[in-house]
């Protein structure tokens, strides 16, 4: 069975290629993945799932964190349908009901959930003419908006192993679950598919991200101890009042002042003993023009910590910075939490089978570094939940060579990682329903 | 003569309040006065004015500073054709060419400009129940746009002194200019109509500015030493470097913390000894996203200063800031100029010739206060070129009751400003044109 | 009378500039002036004063500002041991009771008094060999203080008025008040006069200062608005907790970080409308070591208003920015007002007439400028008390030549002024009290 | 033998206690342990040490770091003579040349070093009156110096183990050299000592810290990676220029903003991904009085990184800030270097024998953590120089209970800590040089 998942898997690449590089092309933000999802579902009905959940079947409505407005939601769909979206599924997504999941059932047997993040990030892709989407012409189309993280890898990846665990469904043993996860960046979806009770009896859980490697590891699996670091995201807002600025700028509340001292002392938060910690304040918008005082500053930022502790002082901290910084300038401040994801940690036995079946049966190099990722994940609500239910989970990467760095306008991953990913997922999943 | 012009001012109240109420209810901003040009071309054509200058005969198309991308003066041409604007002076204003100067030729003569300024704001009007503009129902109809300095009264009161000019040039001795400038915030628009000529040869110049008074002081005018500071006005915009905020974060060039640590330091400039200064960032747009390292950042800025030296003071060491905040950061930094203001002064002869005549034959209560407006103003590009000539310069504020400060939302001024600003500039124009 | 004045002036020369020299050498701080005011009663008492008031009896006790610790005072008090001071007034001085006042009684007439300030400053002289205290042999002996403010020269002009007046007593009626008042700078001494009743009954009080001039305005006295800026001085001190800066640095609370958020924002307060306004923090101290988290941080601060209401806006931003600092940062704040000067006017018909009188009988060239000075003065508390009882008030400039600019190591002034000094005051002193 | 040196250890504990009591009750800085030095020798010179260094033999003159001014340390030296120094051995220690080496030679054998740091910390010690040193009477008696980091504990566990060495150093073969460091704090001394050769030919190198422990790990010994953060230490000065704050204050160049400016954006240096950072502005002194523009600043600050590439990332931004802060002020920047050390890592081998016997002959519990230690050791120069010949190294943790946190005035530990480090250290050289 193995060695028919790792020739099919190879005999797959042209078609992974070109999955990946379509999904580039058309890259979706979170909530807003409505060709994706309508594609992924297309793909997964095509394949003969038994069961392909789409739309308010995936996500509980409530519990979608860090929603677009509606005009944005509406603007996306009618974007969708431009672009070539399946018609069947696309109506299920309306309202920012994205992500799908698929269900083959294979008699008695463990439950075993695979996730698959599949959005991306508003980033304006490199124009730079040795960036491979430009050589090969599968750059972004949509303004502002770049698969910068690698997700189109990992939904193809998804839709990869789908392929090969639907052709030999005969030899699986138990309930597979396909995970199509919205809005990972921001940490805003994996939740509302956790409330929504779809993690629920789930025996293992399993999700990996694309991984920068050098010559040395470049082509392997990691699987360490895997722990992600908690994450709480957050939109701040700060009114004050506008005023001329030369007749009597005494006469306004300052809210630029206000968020300039925000932004450096939010940064300059002491760092933690013995435990990372992050902070960023990636967005801005302050002020209407130059010789009003600035009367309205909207700040999207993010903490994070490699303990719930060290997560928590960050939180606490920087709310103390915000409220003080508008009061200092006589401005309000209104927080909004748009975002959270906790600490998780590997199962060490998962880790283990997951090195040994992917280096013996898919013969591919493991390694069980990294003891940690530096990034927070929202699959930590997925691996929570079926930890605390006595089940496993394992989150392992994928390590290939990349252009730039993630996050950034020149990211470009060897599309090497798109057979391995397949191939690791297919023997792992198979490993696990054919005990 | 003078009694004629009194009387006609007052029978004009209703018409200078509705005709002022309309233009505050479409408020256009700066490059983009295309409704209101082509309406104050239409009503100094039916005046009889003898020339009507419009488009590109009034503004130095490359001398215009600060004007909006065209893809905006597209979309506000298309407002103004739905807004009413006049079908035949229109036309002339496309592509950011608004201004108006109408001219009425009396023989020989001196040649007397008066200049009134027709522009808006970026501010979205207060839904505050008890603001006139409410309960009157003539708030702004466009959104973050609104006239909250006055701008539709000065407007207004330029009409209504064509008005009566035009129907006492038989008594006048000279050539009238009355010149309708766009783009006075941020002090973009006067200097191309002084590169286009339309200042030589003036032999007196006057402008006013509606201000806020007191019990005591409200209902009068005000002519003193009118100083007014130089200004200089930039977009400033740092480059850095994205990158994953969690994963690597050293990766990245802050650009967030480049305009913060600008921003504060910028307005912690040490004042300037015995002159006033001012300094404002009032518009910020920072970044993409939250887990993202900040990569770009757009300020815009300006300074002010009440003697030459104290402006460069205010604009060398905001360069230098700049600069070191980018470089601080591993940033680039480019700024662009998009605004430049003189410091000017009153011509003393003529400031006591105002407050003389105003007081004696318009009745109005004077003051030779005061002594400087700490606003800036483009007017100062007029007012330096009439006096480099040899000729005269006034600027006198026409003091009113305000609700709300000027430049924010709850802006409002009594509209018996309206009157007493016909009244004024009518009866000095008539008394320079009558020797 | 006037001429014998004149001359009697120009002899003294030599004098001034030998005495000015000594003070220069041995330079005291506010309440600390005990060689100096030792050195003046001696001065006074030797002319004939009818009373040389020193000690307890000039300055309210509890009224003193910004004292320093008692050791220092004793230090202070041994140095003036070891430098000259007079034995016979010297013990009077013991605890910070600097200051003297001498009173001349000529019979009827009106109470003139003639304020005189005599501390320096704490900055250490320039060691520039082109300095002329330092080619001259004059410079600083006092480590870290220095007379950079002219109040030596004041001191000398106080008594070289003395002397002229002391001479002439027999044409003068009335009495004649000369206050040489201690700690001017951080306007701390002023109010402790005051309140000893020193100013009751004065009819005309008159303060000068020495000014910095041109080509074309130094040699002259300038009387003209005379408005000064109030002022508040405050310490603030920020308590946070130390904790090692590499095991634990979340368990500290960083004053350090508290303190330079504060320094930032409170000098980027926003400027005033129309008003100058100041605002420095000169001085601050803060941490024991580098890998202890900071625990505590000691800043020296004022601000300034050219109205009262200027002032008041300032001192509440301040007072808002300093509680908010330490609060974002878990810290607490105290804050201790250590000075205060109120803003201050001329009175009209005293600035005419002091103009009058040194332009007519002296043979000074005189100005109405300055409208302002750009310093504070407790002057003002002497000026608000004698003009609040309906008598006059005077503080004029006393222009020349200076090298370096006020409070810098590298100033120096034209000894001329000594001179001009002395004729000024005299005449000016003689004139009132020869109606 | 090993039972031999338990019960020596356990009747030393008196013993122990008082002297750590009286090390405590008189703390001294980096280079000025002149009392500790001289009796440290007195100890070893008394117990029969074949060679007991001091003074210039002990520290290379000229890799000295970080050294207090001259008249500092002619200060200190009386000091030390006023509390009690050994008379014999304070000499040497002249001029900042403290630290001691005991050599005892015990014939062929491997060389092994352990080292022990005797230097305090400038913090004013706790008056709280549940401060253990408070009740007992032992608080530091040396204002603003603390043994606030428990050297004085490492200083008696050195001299008790050269106790027990002492006496059963006919059953050691080798040569055990016990290294008494001065000034560790600010990472100074280290270097000085491996300059002058102390490491060369050495095998194994020890050293240890007391540390914080828990309920479930007090009263055991840590030998884990022993991983210690790289640091640079630096002294920054900011040169600016002074003037009058309220007469032109744009006359001046502002060091204070400088600093604050420096201080902020230091501390938001981003976080660097996966690997430790630290950034500590220690202590900061700026300016001369409230009404001056502040003209100078002193920082003195350290930065940290868990590689050496951190640390680099850190020196180079610091670098970057200190530049551009000073020049967007107008001022100049110095940088002077007063501390560096490295990142160390124990040797495996070593690290494995120190638990081993600790556990099983000292029967003291042992843990294989800390990974890590987020301090900054300049033990790690030691470590180093010996691994680099070849040598194994292996840092410890004594782990006590504590009352306050390390580098706070309220710091103290359980003195059991000083038996279980006799024991430790006894044992382990014992085992060493006893193949």
């Amino acid at each position: 069975m193995y060695n028919e998942i790792i020739q099919m898997a190879e005999e797959m690449k042209p078609v992974l290629s070109e999955r990946r590089r379509d999904l580039h092309r058309y890259p979706e933000l979170g909530w807003c993945e409505m060709r994706t999802s309508s594609l992924v579902a297309r793909g997964l009905k095509d394949l003969g799932f038994d069961e392909v959940l789409a739309g308010r079947d995936v996500c509980d409505a409530a519990s979608r964190m860090g929603l677009p407005p509606e005009e944005e939601l509406e603007r996306q769909y009618r974007r969708a349908v431009e672009q070539g979206a399946d018609p069947e599924f696309l109506p299920a997504t309306h309202g920012g009901f994205t992500g799908v999941i698929g269900i083959l059932r294979c008699g008695e047997g463990p439950t075993v959930a695979l996730r698959f993040d599949i959005d991306a990030l508003p980033l304006t892709e490199t124009r730079n003419a040795s960036h491979l989407p430009n050589t090969e012409g599968f750059a972004s189309r949509n303004p502002g908006v770049m698969h910068a993280c690698g997700h189109d890898g990992h939904t193809t990846i998804g839709l990869g192993t789908a392929k090969i665990l639907a052709a030999i469904r005969g030899q699986l043993h138990g309930t597979l679950k396909l995970i199509f996860q919205p809005a990972e960046e921001g940490v805003r979806g994996a939740k509302s598919i956790v409330e929504n009770g779809h993690l629920d009896g789930v025996d293992y859980v399993l999700g990996a991200h694309l991984s920068g490697g050098t010559d040395a590891t470049a082509g392997s699996i990691g699987a360490g101890r895997g722990t992600t670091l908690a994450t709480t995201k957050m939109d701040v807002t700060f009114s004050g009042k506008a005023t001329h600025a030369g007749l009597s700028p005494e006469k306004g509340k300052n809210a630029m002042l206000a968020a300039a001292t925000a932004v450096l002392n939010l940064h300059a938060i002491p760092r933690f003993g013995g435990v990372s910690t992050r902070i960023n304040v990636g967005k801005l918008v302050a002020g209407s023009g130059r010789n009003m005082i600035c009367d309205h500053a909207k700040l999207e930022l993010e903490v994070r910590g490699g303990s719930p502790e060290a997560n928590q002082y960050m939180e606490d901290y920087t709310r103390r910075i915000i409220s003080a910084s508008a009061e200092m300038h006589g401005c309000k401040a209104a927080t909004e939490f748009v975002g959270v994801a906790k600490c998780s940690v590997n199962s060490p036995e998962l880790a283990a089978r997951v090195r040994k079946i992917v280096r013996e049966e898919a013969g591919i190099p493991t390694l069980s570094a990294p003891d940690g990722l530096m990034g927070s994940e929202d699959y930590s609500y997925l691996s929570e939940r079926v930890q605390r239910q006595g089940g496993q989970s394992c989150y392992f990467t994928n390590i290939v060579r990349c252009a730039g760095s993630f996050h950034s306008p020149e990211f470009d991953f060897d599309e090497m990682g798109l057979v391995n990913g397949v191939k690791a997922f297919s023997i792992i999943a198979a490993d696990l329903m054919n005990p």
